[in-house]
């Protein structure tokens, strides 16, 4: 037995295992809500979101929580502290999806807060709890990313505003609409109260399943590049061209290509990806005159990624160079990596160990709601196992051990939390009525 | 002053020169004869054709030929020799063309026919020459190359009549519709006469360009395989899966193309061409799972080009095995290398030297009428210079001297056909009236 938050012990009679399969079960549920009938799509705003809205709500409520939206759209449940100024926890993660999406990727993380508050079973603690249920993290409509967290953080700014989506309805506009609906929408801003934000995602990679790990701790989400490369050659008759006189785009195209991987392998953490891929003319029998491919460099240490970025363009230089091929680069976008906190990555693995699953640091290749809300609160992520690291698709998994693990790594998380907070200002520790 | 066939001579007064600039100036007005407003697009039986065959043989009758159309399209024109029993020589190209076509692929060879008779100045052979401009040889509109020369060699089969054109028109109602409104029509039939067939075409490749000649030699048709490769590993998350951990695609078809590209450069005339490439999902932060691309191979020697693609499949399996990629491969057709006549080469070579221009035997890489026709008569290609190795384009061009150096050569060439015929029957011999 030992001594949980809010004074209270963690009984060995807290069923975590009925908990994960409640989780389960309302994945499930929510995956019902979707703007595509036969496949799982909801995205900002959407009728879909709404009645996931609907439905989460109730879960929050029947937890004692009290809910709102704000007028972003996303789904604030706060289980009250001890006291009214008492320090707050943020648990979240996004409620929209990718198109075709798989049901646990976003929604699980708020599952996880709700099984959470609901495992404490009506204690309080001397912080408050707020999930969150961010309306956009996908950016599927608006093609732009974390609408909600960066309402949520004041960051979202009037050229994300003026945005349209694909009938054309502005950003202002859905918001509009959205606010008239739900006139008692509250603002998206940042409780003043929030002292630490904490993300239960699953890892959308293979990387813990390959460790054998239920559970890992992201202490860097990892920053990004994106280019697009065009090699220009020279097409020309197949059969009437002899291999010593081309300008074959797409053969200096994948020569680049190994390169590129190769030396990706080489440095840890690195990862670059080429996914789109198109040649012109494209016939089978006219030699690619003309390539275009896109690609994507991430690692945890921008100075790593800017440095291969700049490697791989030289190398794509010199193969053009040595084949007379012109090779251009438009760099669509860079983003940089950003840290989660110290103490907060501490605590993680500390919770985790807890648990007997031995701490396994990682880095986010993907962006989450953690990132933008890593600016504006000390943030920190769990990451979930991900069965054959399977995402963004319909056979998107989780094991119900996991989440299991999860919620009492979460606890120990919880009760760890209460001692954190003892850095904080003292009138804030004294609220805690333990 | 060299003896001419039929017993005249050449006097310094042809002028090769302005025959050359007539038949540039006809390959204008040729190109005017389009199925598409603003670029050079005609086909099999199109009403361009129709405009086109008109055209020509205006030109044929100028030059005291007597023209007929065959029942298959083909443009015939026959000028007559001393006797009526007189052997034949054809010479023949097609007037059909790519979609978006330059002006020369074909063309050209069915003008330097009507070009060499105009030399003739009204001289008779010892030989007939019947000049083909065949109906379609690109095998645009029902996707079957050769029409016009699978008819005219009786291997235009039932189940080529059965294919449909885009607009559901089958070749066998195209046909009876060209026939009705043609009651004239002739027989689409190689004259029992014939006795060579002789074949300009432009080079449509950089090889004698870049070997600084103006005119080659072809002897052999090269054969083709033409194959579909399929890649399949595992998509991902650009993000978060590690280098290790991939199952990429385009990374294994990559190392494949360049693994292909180095082997078929070290084999002389070999050449291989990956001309199509697609890969799903087609998204620039997710991993190739699929990756699709075409393979074409030719050489001159079967046994090497069999050989070269079984290598280059082996590689793919290879490569797909240590990167737990699934490698499949469908093969679309197979065509085996045509040897021109040796005879016919020879006659070739001298009347190329006799110009001046040292004879270089090449290896046609694509396609011809020659490849069709050789099964049927011995048969010969000369290839003119193409000015960038350009042709299915625009820009395909050829030079006022290469067409002189064309017809001066096509003028020796027929000088020696005479000398050539006397290897057939004595009749035949006996029926020149020199």
């Amino acid at each position: 037995m030992r001594t949980m938050p809010g004074g209270q012990t963690a009984t060995a009679e807290t069923d975590f295992d009925a908990l994960a399969a409640t989780a389960l079960t309302r994945c499930d549920t929510v995956a019902e809500c979707t703007d595509e009938p036969g496949r799982i799509t909801r995205t900002f705003l959407s009728p879909a979101m709404e009645r996931c809205n609907r439905v989460v709500q109730e879960w929050m409520q029947a937890a004692g929580m009290v809910v709102n939206v704000d007028r972003a759209g996303n789904l604030r449940g706060y289980y009250s502290a001890s006291s009214e100024a008492a320090p707050r926890l943020i648990i979240g993660s996004h409620l929209d999806t990718v198109p075709n999406a798989g049901r646990y990727d976003g929604v699980l993380g708020v599952m996880l807060g709700i099984g959470l508050v609901e495992a404490l079973a009506g204690r309080r603690l001397c912080f408050g709890i707020e999930v969150i249920g961010f309306s956009d993290e996908e950016g599927v409509r608006y093609g732009l990313p974390f609408i909600g967290s960066r309402a949520v953080t004041s960051t979202l700014l009037a050229p994300h505003l003026a945005r349209r989506d694909a009938a054309g309805v502005a950003m202002y506009a859905a918001l509009d609409r959205f606010q008239a609906a739900h006139p008692d929408a509250i603002d998206p801003e940042l409780d003043a109260r929030a002292r630490a934000y904490l993300e239960f995602h699953i890892e959308q990679g293979p990387i813990l399943e390959h460790a054998g790990l239920a559970l890992g701790v992201v202490e860097t989400i990892a920053g990004q590049s994106r280019a697009t490369i065009t090699f220009q050659g020279k097409s020309g008759h197949a059969g009437t061209t002899p291999m010593f006189l081309r300008r074959d785009a797409l053969a200096a195209a994948a020569e680049w290509l190994t390169a590129v991987e190769s030396a990706a392998s080489r440095m840890p953490g690195l990862v670059a990806t080429t996914g789109r891929i198109s040649c012109e003319p494209d016939a089978a029998n006219v030699i690619p005159g003309l390539v275009r491919c896109s690609l994507d460099v991430r690692h945890a240490d921008d100075v790593i990624r800017r440095a291969a970025v700049e490697d791989f363009l030289c190398r794509a230089e010199a193969i053009g160079v040595r084949r007379e091929i012109e090779v251009e680069h438009v760099l669509e976008f860079e983003q940089a990596a950003v840290g989660l906190d110290l103490a907060l990555v501490k605590l993680a693995d500390r919770a985790v160990s807890d648990i007997g699953i031995s701490p396994r640091h990682m880095t986010s290749g993907a962006g989450h709601d953690a990132m933008i809300m890593a600016a504006h609160v000390p943030s920190v992520m769990i990451f979930l196992r991900s069965p054959g690291g399977i995402s963004h698709h319909p056979d998107e998994a989780v094991y119900a051990g996991d989440i299991a693990a999860a919620l009492r790594a979460g606890m120990s998380f919880l009760e760890g939390f209460e001692a954190h907070l003892e850095q904080f200002s003292e009138s804030e520790r004294k609220s805690c009525t333990i």
